[in-house]
């Protein structure tokens, strides 16, 4: 059993990430396609040794039985995928455009895996700060359910795209040098600072809450599978260039102690505890980089209520928090 | 009224801004001195146009009312200052070596001043991000009397020294370039990451807290004068120079909306509202740096709790976070 395969978006952070990882996990793949606008044209990107040349994204790109991993901007995403669906083709989409569809299944193949054959030609991809912290959190749940949680993250650059690491690493060296370097992907300085607002120049919700905020709030319910969690979020961008940490506080209804939950979570697919603060071992964005692991340390109970648990999650954000949990979702159909 | 003021660890981040201050602050100074450890000896520090030359700090160094501003190391605290109260000076302490003492008062002036004039010969002066977050919290504690915290901290690495901001800068350097930069000040790489473990290479306690977190947890029940406020806290270095950022979420047992804590706070001393996220307004540590108040916004009621609220909170952690508030606390003598 082959696929023929479209990276739609192929060149940017995810699309690239995607390729990749294809390749590192031997994916079935008989014919690749990459696909982007038209911008891109006559870019080459290799898959497999080979050079392939990036081709025009349109609107009768697609054809019947062909898995589509898909990460351009979430307008584009609107715009093609009803007729790639309509042309018979499997779409995981890594945009927020269909997420909470409730045709749409969201899913993280260690969470929710049933979901995916639910589908109708559209599978999303969630939010990476998402999907990095339901991993964790699901197994949880499972034991001990959880309540309420309230998160702060620490969000690397490259979720925002090429220009976001080139903006950071140039103000970074211009600020070094003691000159300026005027933002045009942030809002702010993102160089030596932190932004607590994502996306960039996107507006909020009438509850003041971000697009990124209401994100992890609404799709963890819905990967979940529970929409009793209450969920609140501080989403914040930092001056790193891949890899999201998050500060997790859980309240839960049965009582967990830090041992219980160090025991869950070694059992736990696609989590690797790294809990040893001691030794100065706890999960780093700089380790997470280039991995496919979700990394938890920093377990601790937390003093400030009778049921409650704080830790420290961290993982790669362009793969697991975005083209590594696109392939897991296609290899459930293998 | 003038007083004769000892500046003990003078060369050191929060030592220089001490110097600062009191001269931007115009604080009655009749004599200034500038003591540090032996190795600082012979360097000269500017005080209102005038070179002053360092001295070494030793047991005798001390004399009747005179006032030290002090921020050594906590180890060389706890070993001069029992010298200098015997010698009838009045020691403003930025360390943590007698912050927690039951007859040592920890003074945030604009929410506990009264606690300053019960002292016996040592005013503790609080932990950097104590500080910031519980002017804040003070007014809204008034009330709507606040129940739970819990705060997610993004702190600058000027807090660990001198040789931390040459670290953080060099290494950034070192890593654009495209080669290495092995970390000394801090236990891993602090450019472009996050690391959750403050301070560094310190012990945690036996409830896996770190040192910082715990400060957190304790000093705000002492400064607010509440044993009864819960308090969790996740402590992060992040690579920025100067400005601690926090994420904070509190529960309150009086329901406030949004409308009403910025009201409250608008009128809390020391404290401004940076709060319309829509034209992208909300503290930035960038903005923070070099300026005197503590910056709140970002300010949302919580939809994960009937009773709760999220916000974002910044300040300058060697001016409002050490220094500045030491010379407020001096203030509250003249």
């Amino acid at each position: 059993m082959k696929f023929n395969v479209c990276v739609a978006g192929a060149t940017g952070n995810v699309g690239r990430t995607m390729i990749k990882i294809l390749e590192e996990r031997k994916f079935p793949v008989d014919r690749i396609r990459l696909l982007a606008s038209s911008r891109s044209l006559g870019k080459k990107l290799v898959f497999r040794g080979a050079e392939i040349e990036v081709e025009e994204l349109t609107l009768d790109s697609f054809e019947k039985n062909e898995l589509i991993l898909s990460s351009p901007g979430g307008s584009v995403s609107k715009w093609y995928i009803p007729s790639a669906v309509k042309a018979g083709a499997l779409v995981i989409d890594n945009t927020s455009a269909f997420r909470m569809n409730s045709g749409v299944p969201l899913v993280v193949p260690e969470v929710n895996p049933h979901a995916a054959f639910k589908h109708k030609g559209i599978i999303a991809n969630p939010n990476c700060s998402t999907i990095q912290m339901v991993v964790v959190l699901k197994p949880i749940h499972d034991f001990a359910k959880i309540r309420r949680i309230v998160v702060s993250t620490y969000q690397a650059v490259s979720g925002a795209g090429i220009a976001a690491i080139d903006e950071l690493k140039k103000q970074s060296k211009a600020l070094l040098e003691g000159s300026q370097y005027e933002p045009s992907v942030f809002p702010h300085q993102i160089a030596f600072n932190c932004i607590p607002q994502i996306p960039q120049k996107k507006a909020f919700s009438d509850n003041f809450y971000s697009e990124e905020e209401m994100k992890m709030v609404n799709e963890t319910k819905k990967i979940m599978e529970d929409p009793t969690i209450a969920v609140t979020a501080t989403t914040v961008r930092v001056p790193v260039v891949t890899g999201h940490s998050e500060s997790v506080n859980i309240e839960t209804e049965r009582k967990l102690t830090r041992t219980k939950t160090i025991a869950i979570l070694k059992e736990a697919p696609g989590v690797t505890v790294m809990d040893d603060p001691e030794n100065q071992v706890y999960p780093l964005a700089s380790f997470a980089e280039g991995k496919n692991s979700t990394y938890v340390g920093r377990i601790r109970e937390d003093i400030s209520h009778k049921s409650a648990l704080d830790m420290w999650i961290v993982s790669d954000n362009l793969r697991k928090g975005a083209a590594l949990n696109a392939v897991q979702i296609a290899e459930l159909f293998l």
